[in-house]
């Protein structure tokens, strides 16, 4: 059951729409829980917890930046194979806190693991202790403000309370919603596959890259799983599948202290343990995984701030898929060729700038450039199809691809990125006046 | 006698203020003609000539771009050590034109070369060849449009007859206007420095980065001097001082097909000729350049598409003069920090997010940051100082800088950009609606 693509804009025209995800429903072994901690003002839905209930395999990557969060520095420092929860907060990115960003962190871990340990005796008739570091965090926001550690902890009675067993497509957008800062709509994936004979549930939530209330573009990306795989594998194959995912978007150029992308693998499809990247049924497997945090990763795009069109740039035939990846990010970040596509203006002489800044070796004379399937140069040269007008016309649709054949070698890569409008700066320049 | 930078806003409100450049008179050894070869529609003034009429030894840099105009294709050809002529056109970049783009030039260079001989035998009763290679061509407008070699060519006899040999301030000005495209203003700086008791001058004109009609930002830069100076030390000296100058700026970040920078020097002020860099005499003289150029640099920038800010990104205490370029770099290209600024916004969690995304190895609990005197962070944490609705307030100048303190060594570097606004935007996406 795959979310068709073509609702990515349908999707940002109806805030309330949630047809989309009408296949979402329960996943077996997690709960979810969404409270009002009153970090906003006016209040909304700021905290979601993802509980797991008898644990489960998990992997993480992080931004790159040199500066990060007081959570990311949390999360790095969990060494266990299975974690028990997931807690996220919106409105302060607990980042430039300091230590006492930190030990906020360790004083909600320390609550929660107490009121889950009290829960799962109530409701499982079990004594095992949740430990604080089977808990990682994710955090979007304002950064140098000081975490609202008290706030936060006060919230977690009413966050146990709400915790439910059965989720359903309601619970999913609300725990989407409540981890949004100004992105215009929740985003949410879902993908169905079978592991041998056995169905498996592959869903995901996404945050970004709205600018944060108003200090920063944070991509929070959480996929969850009933599948049975180990963490080793997991890490892999989420560090295989961001390169061609959420590494591959961009909006602005500008990288949070904040991103994280999580994977997390219940295991209740019960199928056998998975522990090998060669074994067969990781293909199928990965390919739902793959289209999962690709769909995310293009609904955080297609939402990027005053976006009015989606743009795929195809690199392909460069000799490596670095040069290609290179070329991709130079057309992609340019703020002229953004600008162009906003005015809708086949202003192509601005992908070729892209194209030499970069900087790769290319050879002029073998490069085919195309949007859509109108061809702008060909071995060069300016294609005798080329027309100008038609090509404007074109251009007033809301998805575009830029085609780049550079006749190099075998190698490609896909960057994502949307248009670069005036409602851009408004968010960013006006949002605090 | 040095131009004062507090003018560069002045000039900017007032375009056809010329007081600032009033000291601008003739500098030997070089005649300057404009013309309308009616280029653009309105037409206006569009080729300018700068002739040496008894040579001038040069040197060049040029866009690090691997895509590059025909012109600078030409020019990287020129092996002569002096030329006789620098001719520009605006309007077309001559870039993805080809083979007729190139033999535009060439016909271009054969038919001026035998215009100027002829002349030297009118003016001077010399029969001295002017050979076509010792002409050099600056190229700016819309790429990927044909070369308009024959209105090049027909303005020739018209650019010829308005050679005059004794320069002053308004043709300078006019020279200035000739070679822009959507600048606002023109751009000329001048000093006048010593080679031991002679007395030299050093003019600069440049042109950039408004965007081209509408294609691209090109940056052309030319600095004339009446020094002795061999084209082995300017081209030197030129490398040297481009790095904190031309290469310092950023209005996009993006990179043209056809940036250049040249100096040319005529040997009139009959110095002992300079042949080395260790010449006591060159201190001076390079301290006069450099000025030149960062005024011509700095001019460029405020002048960047929509700026209504100026904004110096100081970097100081890095480990490697590499480092604090990174990081100078990373915050001036920042979309976020460039919005916040237009905004007036103390949002200083952006520049963080920029010093992160460098990716060089940084210590957060030792970084000092402040904009002008406004101290934010001191040792990674907020200043006591810190008020931000005083910093709101102080942001509404015109003149901003930010100044990031590593404390990692004794490195430094400066860059120089200006705000976002949506006038950017308009200007770059609404241009051919």
């Amino acid at each position: 059951m795959v979310i068709n693509l073509s609702n990515l804009f349908n999707l940002k025209k109806n805030n309330s729409k949630i047809s989309d995800f009408q296949d979402l429903e329960h996943l077996d072994g997690i709960a979810i829980s969404v409270v009002n901690a009153k970090l906003y003002n006016p209040p909304r839905d700021d905290v979601v917890l993802f509980y797991f209930r008898n644990g489960a395999n998990f992997a993480s990557v992080y931004t790159q930046s040199t500066i990060v969060s007081e959570n990311i520095k949390w999360n790095r420092e969990i060494k266990n194979k299975k974690i028990k929860a997931l807690f996220i907060n919106t409105r302060n990115a607990n980042a430039l806190t300091g230590k006492n960003g930190f030990n906020g962190l360790k004083e909600i871990a320390d609550e929660l693991s107490n009121l889950l340990t009290s829960k799962k005796k109530d409701d499982d008739g079990v004594i095992e202790k949740v430990k604080p570091n089977e808990i990682i965090f994710g955090c979007t926001g304002t950064i140098g403000e000081p975490f609202p550690t008290n706030k936060l902890k006060n919230s977690l009675p009413e966050l146990i309370e709400k915790i439910k067993y059965n989720q359903n497509k309601y619970i999913w957008v609300k725990a989407a919603l409540g981890m949004i800062t100004t992105d215009l709509v929740p985003k949410l994936a879902m993908e169905e596959c079978k592991i041998g004979n056995i169905g498996i549930k592959i869903y995901g939530v996404a945050k970004g890259s709205g600018m944060i209330y108003p200090n920063m573009a944070t991509t929070l990306g959480y996929v969850f799983t009933d599948a049975n795989i180990s963490s080793k594998i997991l890490k892999k194959i989420l560090k295989k599948n961001i390169e061609t995912t959420f590494n591959a978007i961009t909006c602005d150029g500008d990288t949070s202290t904040n991103d994280m992308v999580s994977i997390f693998a219940t295991g209740a499809a019960k199928n056998k343990i998975i522990n090998s990247l060669n074994d067969d049924r990781m293909i199928i497997f990965e390919k739902s995984l793959h289209n999962v945090l690709l769909n995310l990763a293009k609904r955080v795009t297609a939402d990027g701030e005053g976006a009015s069109k989606f743009i795929s740039v195809i690199v392909e035939n460069a000799k490596t898929e670095k040069d290609a990846k290179k070329i991709a990010f130079s057309i992609a970040n340019s703020p002229l060729v953004k600008t162009a596509f906003a005015g809708e203006d086949p202003n192509w002489g601005r992908i070729i700038m892209a194209i030499g800044k970069s900087q790769i070796s290319i050879k002029l004379n073998k490069i085919n450039l195309s949007i859509g399937e109108y061809k702008i140069l060909e071995k060069g040269e300016i294609s005798k199809d080329y027309n100008e007008i038609e090509l404007k016309e074109f251009m007033k649709n809301e998805k575009l691809d830029i085609k780049v054949d550079l006749k190099m070698g075998t190698k490609k890569f896909i960057a994502y990125t949307m248009d670069l409008t005036k409602k851009y700066i408004e968010i960013n320049a006006d949002y605090r006046s």
